[in-house]
């Protein structure tokens, strides 16, 4: 209802009345006057005037639930999203969630993550409330094999999110790193809780550099405030992901993988590369020629012999 | 010091002497006298006699850690056995104690489960004391999709233990049941917890029918006891269970994947048989030719057509 409320009040052309609100809503005019005075609790700038009604000045800078489901429009992902001041980190928050059933489409997202986390044992900086740090939870009919399928959608899942929404030349690394001309924006996880020849399910975590300044970054870091010269909405661009990801899940559900890997190929900076794959079982050096049928980099190597590997960090040296 | 104490009573060869075990212990031979009450409260019947000592004359029917840990003789696997009376699953206990940080080699095994897990969803009967029904904990270094090694090498290690033992014609259907005589003698499973190209840990579930009488069990299915026409000990046989696992985990980080490959194909009752696999991605009718280098199925379909698979449940019908 919050969500519905915080929609009508953005769609509103100036102001809407509460009777208009009360009448497509079905809650008494008392009810709504009720929830306005939480929304303004919560930072919501919003103005009543009699006999106009309400209009929306301003909304906090927050990763709110409904803030989030105002508008979102999707089937699957954020019809239920855990939200926090502070988590240690939203992956280890949602796969708890994932073991104790949490349905599919779930989401946790957090203003600031104190150990948020990279891939390998890495960490992910969160300054707080300049980014979005979230996780959400799938659960694909797939074999564990399948995880590196899910990872390189979700890379090109937000890819296209930020691309449409600020027209970023945002590539990716692979496997799932966004780089816009070499800096990094943002990285994404996956994790995985599966039987044998069953997935139970999949952590998807995503973290990017939204209004960071580059001084709150680690080195080789931008942000999209960084890129685009002007803090931008945070909400609106977790919707766009969300939306992005559905959309593709939607696709290799009822496609396959072929068309994930077709436009990961089109968005990826690394295939005809020169690059070194640095990897505890041996580095790699040569140039990435392809992606195999599991999303694995395959790299002809300078001394000729063509290698597939399915992890790996990459160096782009061309 | 409980597990030493039991060994020194069973390798005894007739009475041995407080001051002996005191000697090689260094405990003090009260201490000693303090441990075997504590060991005749559970069931051990251990006789004293002054001037000649103590005389282990039977073992409780439990899988007690010290009983299981006695002359073991493993590096790895456990070194830390979490024993219970009855647990809803030892998948469910061992899965949270690796979340936990559980080390590797760590061991859930239990007298009873009440919601003992199958493949797939299904239930595994576990009637009380009458089998084994254990979980164990790896950390190897692994992609998730080398989960079907795991799974592989598990049931060649299992299949190998029972034929040491007891000299039965024990063999493998695809993926990991043990059959005797096309009737079932126990079940494998294998869980995950990873990142994407990191698996956290694998837990390996095996559950065996040994002393149960085959009304005790679902249909065609067999236990030791029935086909040895005798009751056997459980602790021996988890114990060669332990040692023949630990062998082929080390075989599988030293040597890879093949000689695991080949052990299977030659323990295994589904390579060169008509099989019908069943599956939701589709069935396959046809004869079963080959293992790939995951472990996936490799079937010659009745059009002729080979078809890999890596999940399904096979009907042998040749």
């Amino acid at each position: 209802m919050r969500a519905k409320i915080i929609h009508f009040l953005k769609t509103a052309e100036g102001y809407i009345s509460g009777e208009e609100i009360s009448h497509h809503l079905k809650i008494s005019r008392a009810g709504i006057w009720k929830y306005i005075q939480d929304l303004r609790d919560e930072g919501y700038d919003i103005v009543a005037v009699p006999h106009l009604g309400y209009r929306l000045v301003s909304s906090p800078d927050k990763l709110f639930p409904s803030e989030i489901q105002s508008g979102l429009g999707t089937k699957i992902l954020g019809k239920d999203i855990r939200y926090f001041d502070s988590v240690a980190s939203t992956m280890d928050v949602a796969f708890q969630l994932g073991m104790d059933g949490a349905p599919e489409g779930a989401v946790v997202c957090a203003e600031n993550q104190t150990k948020g986390k990279g891939r390998r044992g890495r960490s992910w900086v969160s300054p707080k409330s300049k980014g979005i740090y979230m996780s959400v939870i799938l659960r694909p009919p797939m074999v564990p094999a399948d995880l590196t399928r899910v990872t390189l959608l979700s890379a090109v899942a937000v890819c296209e999110a930020v691309r449409k929404m600020y027209r970023l030349p945002v590539e990716i690394k692979w496997p799932n790193d966004l780089l816009i001309q070499k800096k990094k924006l943002a990285g994404i996880l996956t994790e995985l809780s599966a039987e044998m020849d069953r997935v139970r399910f999949v952590v998807i975590g995503i973290g990017i550099n939204v209004n960071a300044a580059l001084s709150q970054l680690p080195p080789h870091s931008t942000s999209i405030r960084n890129e685009t010269g002007q803090k931008v909405s945070r909400a609106d661009l977790m919707q766009e992901i969300l939306r992005s990801l559905e959309a593709w899940y939607l696709v290799l559900g009822q496609e396959g993988f072929i068309p994930v890997i077709e436009r990961w190929k089109q968005l990826s900076s690394t295939l005809g590369r020169q690059v070194r794959l640095i990897d505890p079982s041996g580095d790699v050096e040569g140039e990435a020629v392809d992606l195999d049928e599991y999303g694995g980099l395959v790299i002809r190597s300078d001394t000729g012999l063509m290698v597939k590997r399915i992890s790996g960090d990459i160096v782009q040296l061309g």
